[in-house]
């Protein structure tokens, strides 16, 4: 059974497989329908950096498919502490459980635990590195919300420098033949070697300071939060993080299909009243993370999603 | 499907019918019987502020039943930290499961969740605020010793100024038609406005510092911490403290069927020779808390308890 | 129902009868067949010193078969905090579920807590005191490799003073007549009254510093984990455990069938080229903690396990 470390173990053909089978458990993500489809099957949540979303979404996805979890929990009070090597942690947790999900401050810590285990790693992020399973739950919102992900256009806003989301979405995004909009301040611009790689699959890209600009042609403007501690001067955090911000007003020249998505948290970078209208899709965004895990999840362990599922006992939540 | 915020939003018969089916679930909640009505369900806690007691008693209900839980887990490592807003958080898990349990150190906040989210809101504290389901698990403990919770001469001890367990209680008792003796120092009397609404709903209410006197002729001594953390001074609060607490030999005087209640952790109020004697029901109350959760979650959830349950496999433990 | 609370709770036959069940038990264990033996069981997880290995066997023991966990979580925000006894945090979990693990920093306070529960109660490790647990699955680590766990040459080696692992082991190994080697340095010799009380039984013992002197005739090499806690000075630390570890070219004079185990976490008393030779059965032997575990909880809740299983739709894993 393969892992999951980077969006590059992933065909085109099998991430349209993955939303397809997420599109049809749709219904066991919202509790109106009960598919067993994991049970008897465990999942290790190996969370050395704290995750609250990412987490209770992989735990969600499990249960929801009854299936269950166990939680490594606090790595400050775990034998992490007593000083055992990755390695050592991996080959134990390897024992207990059917796949394992990790989220790791290291950079290329996914792939060394995948060398490590017989059981399938998921790539929950690992540094500046990658976050495959949150661009396949992007993808999905997008594909729901435009009938497709092919030839888009899509402005990526924010912090494109450290962000391995958008690092790890643009790189999907133009093997769907999107164009992209990168909209952020001179000091967090996307990595120069990320964009020269894009540019060799043949993506059409445009660099911008000028949110307000983007808006109009986008088909979906995905913001990201710009953290405090990126600058060295909370001045200049201010004067840079002011700018892009979204609020329901600059929304007016938007086409109407356009969506605004976010990882989420979001601290201040899209008003509350963006809430409200008919553009905000990140809190489905972040429900299509169970419901992506779920189809991914099924995949890596040799499991077949049904084609069609019975609502018959339920449907009202 | 509606919330429980505050015990105003049951009335008299809609408590009496989660008695009843709390009732009826004994069996299950001491793991006699298997009834896994809440197969497929989930149930988010979300405690911002920490209690063991209430969290694993709604993980114990809704996993007698055959549902899971997903923890938010410890607030200091998640992403409320990154400062996201408790909105956001709720609309995240209100995604991900069917019934959210949640403490909050702040009055208001469980409301406020209920309006924000489309699951039911079981509130499980805030501030100063209401613990309903505190209160169920106290009046099926009355019921349980004396078969009504109607006309019984009920005093409530210790800290009456900050303790919500007691202000929600008092409430549902006079509903009930209790009568009141409130016994604390006076620096920790019952808020006056919290005694003029008693008033308005008929309440006989005596107010005294006397805890000896009070024993004769109650049917429930409610016995409350007195924490340290209320005084300026420990000179003071260890004369306080002193006096509201009960030994074995103080109970000399009590009625046979009277019950000593505390909503536990107990420090020093209740002295463990306590503990043997008849009145003792403060660990029993505590397990009553997985019965009346149980029957609770099933009423918010719209799942029917049976009035019936087969105890065939089981009933030793 | 019984606790288990040290190995002497468990004759010579009741632990090879644990080490049968848990042999049939190992696909369940492994993911490669599904068998919910403990369907609607609930154990609760009380650590009030942390272990992530032994909670997290624990809790996949319990979810391999079908049952549950509530855990209490961390000690340092739970009701322990607030000032409850031992006493009364356990009457409250008591009434929670069906079966209690706990560790516990104070040696007697697993056997005080099984006299306080109704339910049973294992011993996860109390103290300095006893370990039982891992000793059985020591000791199904060892048969699985030997097909006996009688009359072998068993050398235990590096901190025989504080180690209640080896401790637990020594005893039940020379119950079934095995011959000890125990290997130390002298500050970490073990306590001349546990070595009173082998030699009461019959037990062969020799001590020595040599560890390379005692590789040959050895069937079994038990390593354990030197902390630097235990010494004043890091010098004499460095020298003590310099000493006391094993590389692969050590193994060179090892008979083939000769197996090297550790209790986990290590931190450098095995060098990781160890991992590779025939000899290394310490990850192996974290996973038997998975299944002696099952077989134990089974025979505490008096459930019978099995003869034969059915693999039918599973095994690859």
């Amino acid at each position: 059974m393969a892992s999951l470390i980077t969006m590059d173990d992933l065909s085109n053909e099998d991430i349209l497989a993955i939303l397809d089978d997420a599109e049809i458990l749709l219904p066991v993500a919202r509790g109106q329908a009960y598919l067993p489809l994991l049970q008897g099957k465990l999942l290790g949540n190996l969370f050395f950096e704290p995750s609250t979303r990412t987490r209770m979404s992989f735990e969600t996805a499990m249960k929801r498919l009854g299936g269950d979890v166990i939680n490594l929990g606090d790595v400050s009070s775990s034998s992490v502490v007593k000083g055992e090597t990755l390695y050592d942690t991996i080959r134990m947790v390897d024992g207990y459980v059917d796949i394992i999900a990790m989220r790791h401050p290291r950079q290329g810590a996914a792939q060394y635990a995948s060398d490590s285990a017989e059981v399938p790693i998921l790539n929950g992020g690992d540094g500046a590195g990658h976050h495959p399973t949150q661009t396949l739950l992007d993808l999905f919102t997008i594909r729901q919300a435009h009938g497709t992900i092919e030839g888009l256009n899509v402005a990526l806003v924010g912090d494109l420098r450290f962000g391995r989301t958008v690092h790890s979405l643009s790189h999907a995004l133009v093997r769907f033949g999107c164009s992209l909009t990168l909209v952020s301040p001179d000091s967090l611009r996307m990595p120069s070697e990320i964009i020269d790689d894009l540019q060799v699959l043949g993506a059409t890209i445009t660099q911008t300071e000028d949110l307000a600009a983007a808006i109009p042609s986008a088909d979906v403007i995905y913001m990201t939060r710009i953290q405090k501690e990126r600058f060295p001067d909370e001045d200049e955090y201010q004067r840079v993080a002011g700018v892009f911000k979204l609020a329901a007003a600059d929304l007016a020249p938007a086409k109407g299909s356009m969506i605004v998505m976010h990882p989420l948290p979001r601290v201040d970078e899209i008003a509350p009243d963006v809430d409200a209208t008919v553009h905000a899709r990140y809190f489905e965004q972040a429900f299509n993370g169970v419901v992506t895990r779920m189809a991914l999840i099924c995949r890596l362990l040799g499991i077949t999603v049904p084609q069609t599922i019975d609502t018959g006992n339920g449907g009202e939540s």
